[in-house]
């Protein structure tokens, strides 16, 4: 047993020395400042009280410092994760109720032992079948999605939904409920952290201040914008004026907290769990590929389950909601110079510190400015270009993405991503059903074959040449079947017939079995059947069957050879441009 | 509107001419005398009365002809469907009853409807999904439980059960019961249609008959087996005896029957009817696909789909069951001469005038004789040795066939086909995502590139030539990315790196996503991307994007030109054996 494979911390910790200790614990100060205020805002957003997103941020962060293999992924609750959980559990329960509660802190262990197994039986190949147009559909119509859930509480008012026509209903519905403070503290916070992103950057550059220094400068306007409208709202007591805040949070650290053993709510809440588990996978894997790539490291996907596993485990256990590695805060921890996991540990020490320490100051933030930064943070997952992109280049892929788009934006998440990965699944095998293949004719003078569509190629009149560009199997195996009878049944004069097989990477039981229905077939409309450029792993299979014997022609090494020894004086060449 | 292309009937009926109707008809003769008895016997076998059974044989038949592109398949009730039949009415009314028999009903215009939306939608490509070593399996399990549920008719005992292990149990406890001369008739039967099958035919040449006519005759036996045990049961009044006969039948042609419109009942067979219709076409398509080689003719699976469509709504709204086309009496209408579908209209007029005059002689049959014709019919569907074959040829084909046999065997049909179709196409999708891949090198004093694990092949420490044995799509997508990284990651020195893309025949949405992200990530490490020997449409696709502009490296025509242009005095060659 490889237990540095099992245990990537054990590849690491025995080097670690004092200056990258120096490294990743700044790197953990600017990601704590930074995941303060998400984890507090995407506990909001799954419905969830403030304090559920710091529990899940302290204990994960430790486990995938041991388990995981990206030395930059930042651990913790994240907005799309967030938006699914609330999906999952508002047909379940109120929001916010004590059972709601469970339903997330549940829905965070089964969604760890999900992903443990899957890492465990290396199932990591499962989540390419979430296609990239899928995942960039999904985004986008989740980012819209929650942008509008969350403009409740910049206008202060009840409403609820989980797609948007719902929520655009419920909006409408109770627009004139608007609460004059919230909506100024809402909108005040929004048009700040706006500035910041766009502005202020360059702002701080020009007053002559490092691009480095003025980039982590920026990343800290959410919790500037946190600090001063918690001051704002306790000095001028602004819940007696409607605005809600935070509210009360439980002191001190998480405790052990075991999960609901309901097994009626375990099986409502699997294809949710199974779904969260997949799409936080696939962002946290992007993510840390992409940042591994630049130091020239590697993640290991399957190990990568594990981690994130563990992590889900960590904060279930720990009353926490779902976690994945974030894409935002990883960039951040990156640049920031973050060396090893360790980092994510330090980052867990300071959550501990905030949740020990800043949760009476805490329960004086208006809910208005948790709406505002995840707005703010959203609205950088919106790519509706990539709809342009998408069609241009492929229209099955758009097709797909689409199609995710749409369910997600008026039914729901679920259906969203389940009818995106059903479609281009499904998109792929009716095209995989229908392989390439062209008749080919030779060159003349050469010993090359060419396409007779897009050639001028010699041909003869009772021998065909048929190239198949694809590996045949179940899926194709009847599709060869109608093409070569077709070619067959258009040729009265055919004798001979070549199957050329240099793109035919397998042929499977199916394939097989097709290409003695073939063989016979032809046999019986009196046409040889000959292969040509078999690979040679696909011809040791075929020796161990009886096909060979029953061929009713030849296997020929290359094309040409096929064509000297078939196509002699007797049959009249025919030219065609 | 190609009408032709829609009423098949069209293409043969204005150049029919005398020869060919007495062709047909002779075939129509031989073919009812066997379908009398297969009608009768797949109705018990579905668990229906018997006349059930000549009902779905006639205007299905006609319809068949009209809409059929098949000129020799013989449509009507089969085996494996009317076990597909019982199998998904067993839960849902007691055997026999009017809700069962309304059942029966309302699955055949389920079917009728699928198969016709199928065809008319050109979903004919989905039956390839059924993969051939799932099909087998599932024929050769479907076939041992049938004969299992008949052996209850042999002994004449009470017992019930859809799967072996119920079949069994219900077998041994009810064995106590089994009734002498109900033994007597249905092992005489029995050995009398196994001595039919295997020996006649060798008997009656031997005696100076023709080859021919001696296979036609042995063809008869089961209608020869149904005429003694009738006469014997009637003569000795054999129902006193406690032998069941199949008992009064409704004399008359069958009347417009109309389908339940109870929509729970649809929701409930929505599944059986679309594993019914599915397995009927791959089962009906391959006969004919098989029968219309034999003369060079074709079939077209689509409207072959809108064929067996309008057979089963034929069947549904004329009080039938489920019909598809059945493999020995297409054979023997093939072998005796058939040439336009006509011959199965003609058997349909035979069929008729059976319901019309023959019913009052069939209420003495006993259902041990159906039985018997039964498992000597099927008795042909088991092949076991398949599963050796598959074995040795493939590991993964034989993993769906084996988990389809059993789960036929021990649970039910559905679990059976369903459980092989996931499997297959799962399995189908995890290979296709690892495609094969190999870094290639020169063969030296050549222009040829070869994989550098087989052969000897030189090398430049600073160049790696990466060739893809596959399309890219988001199935392999991130296994690429994977596979370059890894290279990459491995590879301190490296400068450059070509993808040689010949058997890359798609690149979709998500391996652009991939080649962009290798792409940055490779510069990010300081290695510049090159492609070469991309497809002609490959290449135009790609012309459509912004990656050829992102691209690090170069396109190059050829591998070799990119072994030119990059591998100069500068890298040392390393030899590899």
């Amino acid at each position: 047993m490889n237990f540095k494979r099992f245990l990537p911390i054990l590849q690491w910790a025995p080097k670690y020395g004092r200056s990258q200790a120096t490294s990743d614990m700044v790197a953990a100060v600017i990601v704590t400042v930074m995941l303060i205020p998400q984890s507090l805002a995407y506990a909001l957003l799954a419905g969830l009280p403030a304090h559920i997103g710091l529990y899940a941020s302290i204990l994960p962060l430790v486990l995938y410092a041991l388990f995981g293999t990206s030395r930059t992924l930042s651990v913790g609750p994240v907005a799309v994760v967030s938006l699914m959980t609330a999906a999952a559990l508002a047909p379940l329960a109120e929001t916010g109720s004590p059972e709601y509660v469970a339903g997330a802190i549940l829905l965070a262990v089964m969604s760890g032992l999900m992903l443990t197994m899957m890492g465990i039986l290396r199932l990591g190949f499962l989540a390419n079948f979430l296609s990239h147009p899928v995942i960039s559909g999904f985004i986008t119509a989740s980012g819209i999605v929650i942008a509008a859930s969350q403009l409740k509480h910049i206008l202060g008012v009840q409403a609820s939904g989980q797609n948007l026509l719902t929520i655009g209903q419920s909006l409408v519905v109770s627009l004139g409920d608007t609460n004059l403070p919230t909506l100024l503290i809402g909108s005040g916070a929004l048009l700040f952290l706006v500035f910041a992103r766009k502005q202020l950057k360059p702002l701080l550059i020009r007053s002559g201040i490092g691009s480095r220094l003025a980039d982590i400068l920026t990343k800290t306007a959410p919790i500037l914008a946190i600090l001063v409208t918690t001051l704002v709202a306790w000095l001028l007591q602004l819940d007696t004026q409607g605005v809600r805040l935070v509210g009360d949070v439980p002191s001190g650290l998480p405790e052990l907290t075991m999960p609901s053993m309901d097994w009626g709510l375990w099986q409502q809440l699997a294809v949710s769990a199974l779904l969260i588990s997949v799409v936080g996978f696939v962002e946290s894997v992007s993510v840390g590929q992409t940042l591994a790539a630049k130091r020239r490291q590697r993640i290991d996907p399957d190990q990568e389950l594990i981690g994130l596993g563990a992590a889900n485990l960590g904060a279930g256990f720990s009353g926490g909601m779902p976690v994945t590695g974030g894409f935002s805060r990883s960039v951040v921890n990156f640049d920031a110079g973050a060396e090893t996991p360790a980092a994510g540990a330090y980052a867990a020490v300071g959550i501990a510190l905030a949740t020990l320490f800043l949760t009476p100051a805490i329960a004086f933030l208006p809910q208005a400015t948790l709406a505002a930064t995840i707005i703010v943070a959203v609205a950088t997952l919106i790519d509706l270009p990539a709809l342009g992109r998408t069609w241009r280049y492929s229209r099955t892929d758009f097709g797909a993405m689409l199609a995710t788009i749409v369910l997600t934006l008026v039914h729901s998440v679920e259906a969203g991503i389940i009818a995106g990965v059903v479609l281009s699944v499904g998109l792929f095998l009716y095209r995989t059903s229908r392989p390439h293949s062209a008749v080919v004719g030779r060159v003349p003078g050469t010993e090359h074959f060419r396409n007779v569509q897009r050639h001028k190629v010699e041909l003869c009149s009772k021998v065909t040449f048929l190239r198949v560009d694809e590996s045949l199997y179940f899926a194709n195996a009847r599709f060869l079947e109608e093409a070569v009878m077709d070619l067959a049944a258009g040729e009265p004069e055919l004798r001979d017939l070549v199957l050329v097989c240099p793109a035919v990477n397998l042929v499977d039981a199916s394939a097989l079995e097709s290409l003695e229905a073939i063989n016979e077939r032809l046999k019986d409309a009196g046409v040889r059947l000959h292969l040509s450029e078999v690979k040679g792993p696909v011809m040791d299979r075929l020796k161990r069957t009886e096909f060979l014997s029953h061929l009713g022609g030849q296997v020929f090494l290359s094309t040409y050879e096929a064509w000297q020894a078939l196509t002699d004086s007797r049959g009249p060449l025919k030219d065609v441009a």
